[in-house]
């Protein structure tokens, strides 16, 4: 519950951003009462990511266990990020994480590398899949359209929640699908 | 001189984040002087996020006049978002204001949402131009070409400093410039 409340926190008002007093006041608990539990805020807010993160995953990947095909499962990938936003308030924490963390805490970034570094890795093997069943090309790049597939969807997800309209993810998803197509062999 | 250091304060460590003890300790001037010049913090933000963004169209918009045709801008744009960093550290001022502000200060975010739109508008003229002179096929779409434009650069930026190292930016310039030629007439 702590964990809970505190990613909501951490994940709309950044890593020094999120004051201990609306800390204690969400989670209910005195000062003493958190490092009860977490030995410091930066110890907090690693939790708070790592739960984070693992909501987003549940989203990203829901259902994605009823496709059959790798290309498939790609493509549901992308349709989950459009229309399954993550359960923790303030967007995504990878990019939120990342963007807060670059000219600050070192341990908070290396778990955000590490998400970056897990979903692109689950990306391309898929793309490698795809590959080996015949499905997609074999002169797709696994690296370079996991690349792409994030960084147009995070992209878009910044664009969408400054503009404040959907817009920009319905522009990616299409673009998206449109780039699978060019490398799929039917 | 004082929006410039303060900018760099800004962008780095975000609104909240940014200390009036590391203003004025950058900028060499006591509050009363910072206070002089601005009403408040969200004042300064404000100006510095301005500065920012004036120094990093510059950047992105340098040499294009050298170029005649509408398709050889666009393609000039993402060469330059690539090979040209912004002059103030910290990585994309817009990217990190969007993120910062998505949950904080509304002004300042009012700011950002007008440096996206400005940035979508300049890209699909282009588009619209490069149409109108037949370089362009007529199907293509010039907010849906301007949106992927900037959804893959600025998503690619947040990957490339977070994995530190071009990787990402790499593969969104390569894969910006086929999707440009999948809409290109010649």
């Amino acid at each position: 519950m702590i964990i809970r409340k505190a990613a909501a926190i951490f994940n709309q008002r950044g890593y020094s951003g999120a004051r201990l007093s609306e800390l204690m006041e969400e989670t209910g608990l005195e000062k003493g009462g958190i490092y009860r539990h977490f030995d410091s805020k930066e110890d907090l807010a690693v939790a708070a990511f790592d739960y984070s993160w693992s909501e987003i995953k549940q989203r990203r990947l829901a259902m994605l266990d009823e496709i059959s095909t790798p290309l498939g499962k790609l493509r549901g990938m992308i349709d989950n990020f459009v229309t399954r936003p993550s359960a923790v308030p303030g967007g995504c924490a990878l990019m939120n994480t990342a963007i807060d963390t670059d000219d600050g805490n070192p341990v908070l970034r290396a778990h955000a590398r590490a998400a970056l570094h897990e979903w692109l890795h689950y990306l391309e093997e898929l793309v490698r899949q795809g590959i080996a069943q015949g499905e997609m090309d074999a002169k797709a790049s696994p690296a370079g359209i996991a690349s792409i597939i994030v960084a147009t969807l995070e992209g878009s997800l910044m664009m969408s929640r400054l503009s404040g309209n959907r817009t920009a993810m319905t522009q990616a998803r299409e673009h998206l699908h449109k780039t699978l197509d060019s490398v799929a062999t039917k």
